[in-house]
């Protein structure tokens, strides 16, 4: 048994042959340069139809020696590491397609400030970008926004959350409500048979966080209806969280296991370290160094990854196949929901795509 | 804040001026041509290395238009669907790549038929190939083989099983011990508090399965010293396993958690959702249709998937990357370990990879 697979070519003197013209004729055909009569460019179209001719796009990118720039504008990875997992991505992406003259600027917001997004989205416009890539916030400046490279026929990309109204070229992120699901249910089989457990908030503006909480609200209700959810809004820096936790777990006894829905998990794992406390667990989201250690001391009993990486690499990788080798793209692009615990962190593909 | 990547190209003309040198020679180096002295040969590289130069492999790469034939040798798709998966895996690669001449040769062999193997190494040496990919059994053939491709200079990969001592260029596959412990801390979650539950064995010549048993009885063995295994061992397609099924459940009716650690997982659920048991759930691997079904419908709880199709396109990645572009390779791809529910199991990114 055996299955056949060649790229065999075609070659210009063929179609020449075919349209009964000349290799220069169909040439300037292929690459779209004038001085062709139109019945002649007929005639090598309907030659190139039959012979099934797929052009060379890589071939003609690199010849067309034309430079792309692209801008990037999400938070400010000082301020939460897991954004520089994105940046990590959008530059590999623009490492591997080095050779066809891509050039990323990367600009930067303060989730904290609608001020500093504002104003970035204005700088990104005097950039004049060939694309942009973005981690919209729900506003009506993100709308104008959107219009004026609509306008102007700029592709825009979204990661991390997605506004379908604006009709971005391709979104990638994960599906929050069902990642709060699935949440949900791994916590169950952690927590089970507790019936009370305690979800701590992170006063962060993020329409992802809210949306898995949600899901996973949904999915206890249904399917444990007696539960009861207790709640706690603490800021990832404030020096009185830990006073907060000890307060609340002085109050529920019966409370001992935790839930987070953003990288912050690694806040309430220290506080559990470091008052020795042995009778509370939890999970949380995204593969942080400060999360994996504490997972792998048990603390954190797994962890929901969601692919920064991927979601900027791929950012990249569309508007290139997109202005640069005109092809076709998919509007979306949910990453996986992973689980990864103790046993399974170590295998974690951080770079889901193989750059050499 | 802001970060600036560029891909500034350095031109031919700027290193030819640097060495002194003419435009022709400079070209002639970096295409290892011959005609030029040694005296210039060290000046253009010299000026190379002082520029940082580094040249641009895809069009070098189109410029050779050479041909490249790559075989793969993996267990029959007929037999075992999931290796329809890999196949579809190294077809994908090659479509991506179909701009550089690679052609792909797929052979089969019969997993249960050592002759087939046996004769299938024979006929791939046969094809003079430019590039190896093998999904390799334990036996002295398979080293013969490997040590005649060395001889010959023929690179090759593993996919599925690594094979250690034989060097592949390098491996896609899964920790199979590790998968092993992390299937048992999942089906343990699951069965708690239950102290005995079963394996169910399919007579299959697999190296990975039979690692990973041996990673879960270790996990169970240290973790819950208590608990009790029982094993059956049934044939995919013998017409009598939900017989010696329905014998286990009269012997055993403190069972009520079911193992498996390959892709024939579906023929449990089958029994389980055929005979109308209500008490009765398990485990398995690999996301084939028929277990997805099962997984919906809650029979199987979770599935571990093992990216096949990630292997398969992994190896000619590597391979075009290697031949090709003359890259360096990673030696070592281990897939991630994926937990896959009801509820997440639509997010499985089947192609990690984006491709248009």
């Amino acid at each position: 048994m055996n299955k056949n697979k060649s790229t065999s070519k075609i070659r210009i003197k063929d179609i020449a042959e075919k349209a009964g013209t000349s290799i220069g004729s169909v040439d300037r055909v292929l690459h779209g340069r004038p001085n062709v009569s139109e019945e002649v460019r007929k005639r090598v179209e309907q030659a190139l139809k039959e012979l099934d001719y797929e052009p060379n796009r890589y071939a003609s990118a690199l010849a067309s020696n034309k430079n792309y720039r692209f801008v990037a504008f999400i938070p400010s990875p000082e301020l939460e590491p897991y954004w520089g997992e994105v940046s990590q991505g959008l530059q590999d992406a623009i490492q591997n397609y080095r050779d066809f003259n891509l050039s990323l600027e990367e600009l930067y917001y303060d989730i904290f400030s609608p001020d500093s997004y504002n104003k970035g989205l204005k700088q990104m416009l005097d950039r004049q970008p060939d694309g942009v890539i973005l981690a919209p916030q729900l506003s009506a400046i993100t709308y104008n926004f959107c219009q004026h490279l609509k306008e102007k026929n700029i592709p825009f990309t979204f990661l991390d959350s997605n506004i379908h109204d604006l009709d971005a070229l391709t979104f990638y992120g994960q599906d929050s409500l069902m990642s709060g699901r699935f949440a949900a249910r791994m916590s169950m089989l952690e927590a089970a048979p507790e019936k009370e457990f305690l979800i701590v908030h992170f006063d962060l503006p993020s329409l992802q966080q809210y949306n898995r909480e949600v899901g996973f609200r949904e999915f206890i209700h249904k399917n444990y209806p007696g539960s009861v959810i207790h709640e706690l809004s603490i800021s990832p820096k404030d020096p009185k969280a830990h006073e907060v936790l000890t307060d609340f777990r002085e109050k529920h006894p019966d409370v001992h296991f935790v839930c987070t829905f953003c990288s912050h998990t690694h806040v309430v794992a220290r506080f559990i370290q470091e008052k020795g406390i042995t009778d509370w667990h939890m999970m949380g989201y995204d593969m942080l160094d400060p999360n994996v250690k504490y997972l792998k001391q048990g603390i954190i009993r797994f962890l929901i990854a969601q692919h920064p990486w991927q979601q900027g690499y791929g950012c990249v990788d569309a508007l290139f196949h997109h202005i640069v080798l005109k092809k076709e793209i998919k509007r979306t692009n949910f990453m996986p929901i992973e689980l990864l615990t103790a046993e399974n962190c170590d295998y974690y593909l951080k770079n889901a795509k193989t750059t050499y």
